[in-house]
C-alpha cells in the first residue's frame, strides 16, 4: 500500500524499471495515434475468432490458417493448450514461466520438474505427454538452440512439446519457428504481442499447431475473448511490422556489461543467459530490504518472487537499458546497499 | 464478399442499422475522450483478476469483493459457469441467447430444451442441474418477472439458476438482482459492460455467485484476460453512471409504434417482448431476400439467424430507434419488398 502510494507520487518523475522486461524502447507513438483514430472501435463487436489476424499472421509465420488461433495473450494461449489434455503429464524445467505452473496445475495435470536443465539431450522424458519450454526463458535467459529442440522433437515424436516463443526477439541465436510444425507434427507453438512490443496492456497471443490439435483449442476457446481495439493493435504491428524491431544486439551488448558491472560487486553474483535480463544472487543483506532500499533512495524498480516470478528468496530479475548512462543509477544503489548493510554487520560485530 | 465490399463503401454514407441491439444513443464523447488520454495503458500490465474493478463492482452491485469475478465478456462469464460444471445436465428456454448453448456444448453438458415457455412455475425441472435464462431474453425481448424467478429460486434450491442480466436496463419492470445471490444461494448472475453501453468492442463482463462457488470459477479463469484499456472504460462507466442511463421508456415507446406499424403490413407477424427489439415472422417472401433488398435498396441492416441469433428460417429480430422519423425506411422498405414480392407473385399465377 505504501509503495502505492509512493508510485502515484512518483508518476511524473522519472522512474528506473529494471523489473519489467517490456522492450521499453519501442516508439509506440504510430500505434497509439492508430488507436486513437480508431476509437469508434470500442462500438463494434470484435470477429468471433478473431479471423482476419489469424489470415495475416498465418501468412507472416508461414502455416495455414486453420494452424493458428489467436487469444487472449500468450497467457490465454497457455492456458487454452493445458485445456485440451486435462490429466496430462507434464513437464516443466524450472526456473521457468510461472504460468505455465499455473496453467497446468488448473488443467489438474501431473506436474513433473527438471531443474536446472542445461543439455535438453539428456532430459528424462519416460511417461512424459508434454513437455514445456520457454525460449527464451523467463526469469534466467537460459536458450536453447534450435538445433537442440529440433532433435528433441525428432527423437520424441511422442511427445508433445510447447514453446513459448514470446521473448524471441530478446536472442539473435536461431531459435525454433512456428512453422516447424510442418514437420514436427509434436510442436506446440506459443507466443504474444505484448513485451516485445511493449503492450503487455492489450492481451494478444496466439497459438500455433497442426489442425487437428487447432480444432481441440477451437473447442474450448472463448469467442471474442480479445477486443477490437486489441485486434486493431494487432493488425497495426503485422502491416509495419518494420517499426517494431528491436535493436536487439546493441540491447544485448550494453545490458551484459550492466551484468559484468554488477557481477564485480562483493555479494552479487549474476546468472547470464542469452538476453537483455538476467538473473542475479544476493549473498549478503535481503532482496526484501534491497527492493525496498533501491525503491526510496533511487526510484528503481527490480522483479523478484513477489512479482509472481519463478525466482529464490534471494534472487533477483534484472534487465538493462541501452545506454550505459540509464544503468548507471542500478550500479550505484546496489552498490551503495551492499556497502550499508556490511557496515551495519561490522557495526554488530564490534559491539 | 459482396456485402463486405459494399459495406466498406458505404462507411460514410448513414447506415440505419435495425439489427443491432447496442443502446445506439449512447454519449460515447467522454469515455472516448478518457480512453485517449490514458492510451499509454496498452504499455502496462492488467491487473491479473481486475481486482479494482472488482472492488468498484461489488460496491455498485451490493455484493461482498469474492462474489464477483470480471470476464472477458458475458461471453466469458457464461463460458466460466459452464466450465465448472462439466457433464452437467443444463436446461435452456429457446429461442435465447445463442451463447448458451455454445457454452455448454463445450463444456459437454447434456443440453435440454423447453420451448416457448410462458410461466417459469410450469417448468418441468426434474434431473436439471442448471438453467439457463437471458432476461430480458434475446432474440424476443419475452421477460419473466422478479416475482417469478424469486419463487422458481425458493422452490428449487437443487437447480442452479443463471440469469443473464446483460440487456436488464432494457426493460422497466423489476428484475432480479446480483444481491438477490445473498438469499438465493442457487443464483448466479452474468451481465456485461457491453450493449446496453453500446462498447461491445471492449469485451468486459461478470459473474456474481456465492463465494463458495465463486472458488471455482477462480480455479478455472484466464488471468488477465481484460486488457488495461477495457478496465479503465469499466472504470469510467463506475465511476461515471448517469452518463450512462438510458432513456428506456422513450426507446420503448417508440420501438413499440414500429413493431405496430410494422405488424399492420401484410404478411408481417410481430412477436412483442418488453424491450425496444423484438422480432418479427415473415409469411411471404424470405428473410434472405428481405435482408439483401433492404442492405440494396435502404441502406438498411437487420438481424437473422445468418447472424448466429436463436432464430427460425423466417423469423428476423428488429430493434427501433428513438424518434419516429428514424424509424419510417424501415416501414418503407418492408412495405416495399412485400408489395415486389406479392406483385411477382401474382404475374406467376397470371402466366
Amino acid at each position: 500500500m505504501q509503495k502505492k502510494d509512493k508510485e502515484v507520487q512518483k508518476r511524473d518523475s522519472q522512474v528506473y524499471d529494471f523489473g519489467s522486461i517490456s522492450w521499453k524502447g519501442a516508439e509506440l507513438g504510430n500505434l497509439k495515434e492508430h488507436l486513437v483514430e480508431n476509437i469508434h472501435l470500442v462500438e463494434e463487436y470484435p470477429e468471433r475468432e478473431a479471423e482476419s489476424i489469424v489470415r495475416l499472421l498465418s501468412r507472416r509465420l508461414e502455416v495455414k490458417e486453420d494452424q493458428v488461433i489467436v487469444t487472449d495473450g500468450a497467457t490465454g494461449a497457455l492456458h487454452l493448450v493445458a485445456s485440451i489434455s486435462k490429466g496430462a503429464t507434464s513437464l516443466i524445467l524450472p526456473p521457468t514461466n510461472q504460468e505455465f505452473r499455473h496453467a497446468l496445475e488448473r488443467a489438474e495435470h501431473i506436474i513433473k520438474e527438471a531443474h536446472d536443465v542445461k543439455d535438453l539431450g539428456k532430459l528424462d522424458l519416460a511417461g512424459i505427454d508434454y513437455l514445456w519450454i520457454c525460449n527464451p526463458n523467463n526469469p534466467d535467459g537460459r536458450f536453447f538452440s534450435r538445433r537442440a529442440i529440433l532433435s528433441l522433437l525428432r527423437e520424441h515424436p511422442e511427445v508433445n512439446v510447447v514453446i513459448d516463443l514470446s521473448m524471441a526477439s530478446y536472442v539473435v541465436e536461431d531459435n525454433i519457428k512456428a512453422s516447424d510444425i510442418k514437420k514436427y507434427p509434436n510442436l506446440i507453438v506459443v507466443s504474444s504481442f505484448s513485451r516485445a512490443y511493449n503492450i503487455p496492456g492489450m492481451r494478444v497471443g496466439y497459438a500455433v499447431s497442426t489442425a487437428d490439435k487447432m480444432k481441440h483449442f477451437k473447442q474450448n476457446y472463448t469467442p471474442r475473448c480479445v477486443g477490437s481495439l486489441a485486434l486493431e493493435a494487432t493488425r497495426f504491428i503485422l502491416l509495419h511490422p518494420a517499426q517494431f524491431t528491436i535493436p536487439i544486439r546493441k540491447w544485448l551488448r550494453d545490458s551484459m556489461q550492466l551484468a559484468e558491472k554488477l557481477d564485480s560487486i562483493y555479494g552479487i553474483e549474476v546468472i547470464y543467459g542469452s538476453t537483455p535480463y538476467f538473473m542475479i544472487r544476493l549473498n549478503v543483506g535481503t532482496v526484501s530490504e534491497l527492493s525496498t532500499f533501491l525503491w526510496e533512495e533511487y526510484d528503481i524498480k527490480i522483479a523478484t518472487r513477489e512479482d509472481d516470478l519463478d525466482l529464490q528468496e534471494n534472487e533477483v530479475r534484472l534487465c538493462g537499458y541501452i545506454g550505459d548512462r540509464n544503468n548507471e543509477p542500478l550500479i550505484e544503489g546496489i552498490q551503495e546497499y551492499i556497502t550499508r548493510f556490511t557496515e551495519t554487520e561490522g557495526e554488530e560485530v564490534e559491539r
